[in-house]
């Protein structure tokens, strides 16, 4: 692995710098890395080639979920740089949570030089059946020549009407050879264009009018401020209610939008939300259980009660306004006014931590949430917050909300960002604090501390096993040994206080919202 | 997902009643469990199936990178139990690790209820594509008949000529279904029978006593005690030398064993060892460089010097004993005394490091080892120190070296079990710590914490680049933020002293060793 000395005056570049090139000129501007051996070249070409920003992760899920929590925000991808099939396998749980956020990502993977893979050395694995999975798009490039049209490629399918992961594995001779003239991307790549169906609004708004009364079921655009607005005008004029999907890549919620709740996660709720009416899917996915239950239909609503305004892809909010316009709506249905709520004194309560919260949320904060313990309760209180942006865990792998959070703040420099977490699924990617650290990102951690995973305590209990039986408890209790959240905090060089109660929450919010020269992690103390 | 209530008196079981009931009786007695929603049968079924032992980690890495390191020791699976295909994707790196150490696993994944999975749920993903890469048996239950011997056939596979990890997938319905008579295993599943073969023994005996010197080379069970002492023989016998693979999964050490020396790392001192001489291969594969470089042969021998006494899975101890006596080599050969290093104080340095460890080292105390900056001068110095085991990187999936200490402290309870391990490779898998805490395991952790990765800063000066330039020195160098190594142990629960002196850290091992309730972390602070 020899690399070129560099003449860039010349027009000569590394195929690392071929592709970084390509990618920054379609206006990729991050690059998440946990580099290794096979991705020096690409390493040293961040510093030949201008306008890419590396940020390094201690393990890759990090960088993939930074990935993630970027895109959501800046819609357009990021990069990452993962080293061989192992280190993009500690990022496949992320890349799947992106995956079903449909965010676009620029997936690279350096690979082995290409005649050093019928080896068979110590780190050669099957990157493909390893990436197929979480990728939309998957290339290993095979010649120098087609460095700038796979990098290309790989971000239009990205930005791409399927939208999300794009895979580019590059072999590391690929990244060191020397490129003559160094021709770049041939255009910028653009966002495919959104648009969506204007038969499907006149058939909705035939429903609408008539028949069974309706839930329209928002995601994707819909969860815009614009699309919660006109599904709330067309809710108080049909007599339609509205939800959210369950689990939004991004939903915009307070400053005087309307509440609009999520789908129950629980299927018995949320079958009952749904019951005897049409379900209209605008941006949205059609309802499933998200685990089989026996004895529950895996599907919330039967797919002769569904009708489809827009897909997830489309221009939900376009075609929510298309509608109110078209039944005649009027405007401005059901704001919910900025208001403070009265939290009561006294111990933690997860409701209490919701409020809290949102009371202290400035405008335009941004909220990752991973976790049901204080998740839920902060999304039933944040309808009077300032104006917010939530992001949540789209596809159940955790270990996702502090890496989100993580890119987020990267996309996003003049809004404070809130990560809203519970201890178990914040262990997951605990290396993120040291990163946010580094780049003095001012996030906010919250720690919901109940030392247990609460919500397998919940299924042990659904499913009418004991949770108190010894093998059981021990394997959904986290108190033995308690993790001290302050030491392992300060350990990544995040400094932490410890809240216990509502009062000193409050105070520590104050406190962590005072600070904007890097993280504060607050563990929230709870029974 | 309902669970029925079990009456085990009455000869009813729950599907993962009988998973656990014929892994048991076919000798697996630990699982290394990071479960989630689709699991909780499986947890209940810990309860009622008295035998096996659950092991709860933080990061699904941990319990795979730990299955590995209680294969190697315990010469049988541990199972694993993991939540559908994203808790496997993160244990993927550590499997990788175990594939290449040829180490049974039977690896537990836990999926859908099997008529959800047309929904395609959140969670929803290519198990399959994801497990085939580190698997060598691949199989999700199809029928509750099939339990039974379904997992009988994996844990065969895990244990048999190809030995490896087993992936058996317990769609949830299948784990919580009552299954009348709860019919396990026929029988014990052993382990495939380990031979050589002799006319090997003949041919290589002939080359070796004529025509080019030779150089032995040593993997799997060459590496056991036996097998060294009996190359040692050979080698005083012929003129040969000795070496051992580059990243044995296993190797004896110390205690008046030869010293055989690990083939080298870097390209060019291991083709310097192997120029002019027939290799001859004894459980080891062919050599090939790690990575590519350009201008260095992939092959570090040509194959038609290459002589294979025995492969891989083979009885390579028994091949080189036959062929020690078939050349008549004297018994007794080359043995290194136990000897204490005399080691300068001042200042640690990785070489003074080794010297420490291995006057620490007590009699059977099992080493891993992860990383290069105090791991090639360990094994070094080792030679000398008492009877150990080594138990290295076979993979080069980093945060491999915290989780397989874990496992073969659970493998090997009478012995002391220490990890070496370079500070960046140990953040990978750093919830290892709470389950050593956990499950109070008398492990000594030394991480030898430099502030940067540096085999990236070799890499990158091998390849003619420089490491100071801003962006890659960025993304090699760890000291911003430093990472505060007694904060971090401290947070999960294990006590941790600093030493940055040769007195320090002798004194940091002594007080270490005095402990036998859980483990310790000692920070080597390396210039």
């Amino acid at each position: 692995m020899n690399i070129p000395q560099l003449d860039i005056d010349a027009g000569t570049r590394s195929g690392a710098g071929v592709v970084l090139a390509t990618a920054r000129d379609a206006g990729v501007d991050v690059c998440f890395a946990n580099p290794g051996t096979t991705e020096m070249p690409f390493v040293g070409a961040l510093d030949t080639v201008a306008g890419v920003r590396p940020i390094l992760g201690l393990f890759e899920g990090v960088c993939t979920g930074a990935a993630d929590g970027y895109g959501r925000m800046a819609g357009k991808p990021a990069m990452t740089l993962l080293h061989l099939g192992p280190g993009h396998a500690n990022g496949i749980a992320n890349l799947h949570n992106a995956r079903r956020a449909r965010t676009p990502i620029l997936n690279i993977v350096g690979d082995h030089t290409r005649d050093h893979l019928k080896y068979d050395a110590p780190l050669t694995s099957d990157i493909e059946s390893l990436a197929r999975p979480v990728s939309v798009w998957y290339r290993s490039v095979a010649r120098a020549a087609d460095l700038a049209t796979d990098t290309a490629d790989a971000i239009a399918a990205a930005m791409g009407a399927r939208r999300g992961v794009a895979t580019l594995v590059l072999p590391v001779d690929l990244q060191s050879v020397a490129v003559r003239g160094g021709s770049v991307s041939p255009a910028v790549v653009r966002a495919a264009a959104v648009s969506f169906d204007r038969t499907r609004v006149e058939r909705v708004a035939d429903q609408l009018l008539g028949g069974l009364p309706a839930v329209l079921l928002l995601g994707g655009r819909a969860l815009s401020a614009r699309g919660q607005r006109a599904a709330a005008r067309i809710a108080a004029a049909t007599g339609a209610t509205c939800f959210g999907e369950t689990f939004p890549a991004r939903a915009e919620r307070g400053g005087g939008l309307p509440d609009i709740d999520r789908l129950p996660y629980f299927p018995e709720p949320a079958l009952a939300a749904l019951a005897g009416r049409r379900v209209v899917l605008a941006g949205a996915l059609a309802p499933v259980t998200y685990f089989g239950y026996e004895g529950i239909p895996g599907e919330l609503a039967r797919p002769e009660d569904i009708v489809t305004l827009a897909e997830p892809g489309d221009a939900a909010d376009d075609a929510l306004d298309t509608l109110a316009a078209r039944i005649g709506a009027p405007e401005g249905a059901g704001g919910v006014p900025v208001e403070r709520w009265q939290v009561e004194s006294g111990p933690l309560t997860p409701q209490a931590v919701g409020r809290v919260l949102a009371n202290a949320l400035p405008d335009d904060a941004i909220v990752s949430i991973e976790g049901g313990t204080c998740g839920y309760p902060f999304v039933t209180a944040s309808a009077r917050a300032r104006r917010h942006t939530i992001l949540t865990n789209t596809g159940g792998a955790i270990g996702q909300g502090l890496p989100v959070a993580l890119g987020a703040a990267v996309a996003c420099p003049a809004r404070r960002v809130f990560a809203l977490q519970s201890d178990g699924s914040a262990q997951y990617t605990i290396q993120s604090l040291w990163t946010m650290a580094r780049e003095r990102l001012p996030i906010v951690m919250l720690i919901a501390s109940n030392r247990r995973y609460g919500i397998l305590q919940t299924e042990l209990a659904r499913g009418g096993l004991p949770a108190d039986t010894p093998h059981a408890s021990r394997l959904t209790l986290l108190d033995d040994p308690p993790i001290d959240w302050l030491a392992l905090s300060r350990g990544y060089g995040v400094p932490a206080e410890r809240a216990s109660t509502v009062q000193a929450l409050s105070q520590a919010l104050d406190d962590a919202l005072a600070h904007t020269d890097g993280p504060r992690l607050i563990e929230m103390c709870l029974p």
